[in-house]
């Protein structure tokens, strides 16, 4: 008998029908022997339609209010699928975070999960019922009802699993898995059926957008063995799990890509001490995120100084810098916004040397320009021109044999 | 500085645009220097909207997840009244049934309350927050959210003023306060200014609607004064306190009515112990409420019992009564549905006599027939056909001298 945690997001619950469909599914692994945990997003549209109502009575809506009403969502659909496994002849219960208990810190709208009672829990299961967790919401210590921001209904499932020591914690999306690469760009692309956590994460923050990147870093934590699989087929999807032999072996698991960046440049920084400080301490004050920076030392003591932020910032970036330039004495500030991060990542690039310099040769066979490149141990990536995207994409694709399963590193070039 | 509770209904709280204008007239009572705590319903049509998701799941949904369902509707009010008190420049905190704690029995979907915790509450008061306050729902000392059933939010709202020693409870309606009788049968009705709590009890155990009973014998317990009134404009409805003299010296201060019941006779029942309980006990064990119960001896060992029912039970009691009258060797079932009962109320009635033969003489008059009777120290009631209602509310209204304030009893008839 085994423990298992299901999670489903707001389309596959998106309304009494589907809610029926899903309660039946987690039913038949229920009637298999597990004990089974059920995780549930707002029904799809729902979330919206309460911030909308927010938005309407009050400009800047106040956080903890809007924890207060949209956690409503999340209250809807555990007791109506709890009501759909009852029609059904079985026994559930649905819970919310505050009767779990799910505690975290009281960063209204984007919480973070300080502890799990598994107590109340466990006796239902052992009592025979399917628990049904309201996800995306916890509570303070105060008892005042929180969220835990984008994709936080698979930080509960995940968490949930490592507080029961649940023997998997599946997530199930409208795709198959998790890909090589995005199959709308590159039809060669192969569901990827065993990958490690830390690639995994290195794919969530480069712009794959299966899991949240916050779930996937609490599974490695506590070694949650995460299933990625699709709710409308029966297939096995993406197994997220813990580092192995075989995956050593390949050189690149996946390419990735992120449109959703902007560049940034200031030119002729004068190179003194602290004017580093001086350029970035005003961009994370206004809550600019800045993702890659490079700096080249020009002849003389000056410097140029290049990174990138999302594209939405972007305008207000170029403002707060023109700014800081005049102050600095910086020549000039340029940028552009038809840019795009491509990356290729995998664990076995950790003990083979050169797999960047492959990739620049990939791109330059095709006649690429690249203006950044940021490396980690697992991953490499390039800021190119927009335009070039899909063409890059199908370029690594192919040239690192991403359609074919267990290449060695060897071949794999 | 007063404390003051106020409670508005689905209608006034209907949409985002009549949320903002509630703020406000909260906040003007406010600004007067008076703490307030505000008990609010799901917006008009929300909880109908809950049932019927709920009902497309689960054909006799679970009262357990039925009470999590629908407790979202509040939840959503109370939040978005909470930042319209914000946008308008003042504070405010929301706070749900297990938050303040409302302590309730453990019957889903027709909970009592059994304790209020009003620490929170006070701690916001004194911090110059208006409360607001999910009405209609609590929780049981496991920690699940229960209901109170209908009226339930007019119950929280009058809990609350007794729990927090309050000065008055103003119930927020889409009427001018408690009438003599029905403006809309009898337009020379005429708005009560005080009445008593017995009085009130009467008036919404017959049948007038503008105050859940439950909260009436709350209010008469705990000596709430209640203060009714409409939430569209700014004058005084009708209070509900404590009787006084002023009250005595009126013989009758209301007429109402009630469509709602449906008459049953059972005829030739052989008169031996035990048999009332033979025919009650089937109908009270399906859950169907009786309300006036008479029985004429007649000549011999025979005996005729007729009793009422509500309208929607008729059928299913008349099912039971005719399988109970073949066993008791009773003749005859027959029964009606097209009856009402017409009542008057007034604590005056304590102290005069012959009060329920002026009403009989009024309604001979009339050429009205009197089917049932039933008397209580301070109203009487008559079962007649019900297409002499109008009549007889307007005969009553006018033979009793409604339609003039302050009228000594000596004058009313």
């Amino acid at each position: 008998m085994a423990l298992i945690v299901q999670k489903f997001g707001g389309t596959s619950v998106g309304n009494t029908d589907k809610i029926k469909a899903v309660a039946q599914r987690v039913l038949s692994c229920h009637k298999q022997g597990n004990q089974m945990v059920v995780v549930l997003s707002a029904m799809s549209g729902e979330t919206d339609r309460l911030i909308g109502l927010a938005r309407a009575v009050q400009q800047m809506p106040d956080l903890r209010e809007m924890d207060m009403l949209v956690s409503t969502g999340e209250q809807v659909t555990v007791s109506l699928f709890a009501m759909a496994v009852k029609e059904a002849g079985s026994d559930a219960v649905s819970l919310l975070g505050d009767q779990v208990t799910i505690q975290t810190t009281n960063m209204h709208t984007k919480a973070r999960i300080k502890s799990i009672d598994s107590g109340r829990i466990k006796r239902h299961l052992d009592d025979g019922k399917i628990v049904v967790i309201a996800g995306f919401q916890g509570v303070t210590e105060e008892g005042d009802i929180t969220t835990l921001g984008r994709g936080g209904s698979d930080t509960t499932a995940v968490a949930l699993a490592a507080a029961l020591k649940a023997d998997a914690c599946e997530i199930f999306t409208d795709v198959e898995g998790v890909f090589t690469t995005d199959p709308n760009i590159c039809a060669r692309a192969r569901k990827i059926d065993r990958i490690s956590y830390d690639e995994m994460l290195e794919l969530a923050s480069l712009g794959a957008k299966v899991l949240d990147i916050r779930s996937v870093g609490l599974a490695k934590r506590y070694k949650v063995p995460v299933h990625v699989r699709s709710t409308f087929t029966e297939n096995e999807g993406t197994w997220v799990v813990e580092e192995d032999k075989n995956m050593e072996s390949m050189l690149v698991s996946g390419v990735t890509y992120n449109k959703n960046e902007a560049r940034i440049t200031i030119s002729k920084v004068p190179d003194q001490p602290g004017v580093a400080a001086k350029i970035f301490l005003p961009i994370s004050d206004a809550g600019i995120v800045v993702d890659m920076i490079i700096q080249n030392t020009r002849a003389g003591s000056m410097t140029d100084l290049t990174f990138t932020v999302i594209r939405s910032d972007y305008d207000r970036a170029m403002k707060l810098l023109e700014q800081v330039a005049a102050e600095i004495n910086a020549e000039s500030v340029s940028g552009a916004q038809d840019i795009a991060k491509v990356s290729i990542v995998g664990v076995g690039m950790r003990n083979h040397s050169g797999i960047a310099s492959t990739m620049f040769q990939i791109l330059a066979r095709e006649g690429i320009n690249i203006m950044m490149i940021s490396t980690s141990e697992i991953k490499v990536s390039c800021i190119i021109e927009e335009k070039y995207t899909e063409l890059a994409i199908r370029a690594l694709h192919e040239a690192f044999a991403l359609d074919k399963e267990n290449v060695p590193a060897e071949e794999q070039v």
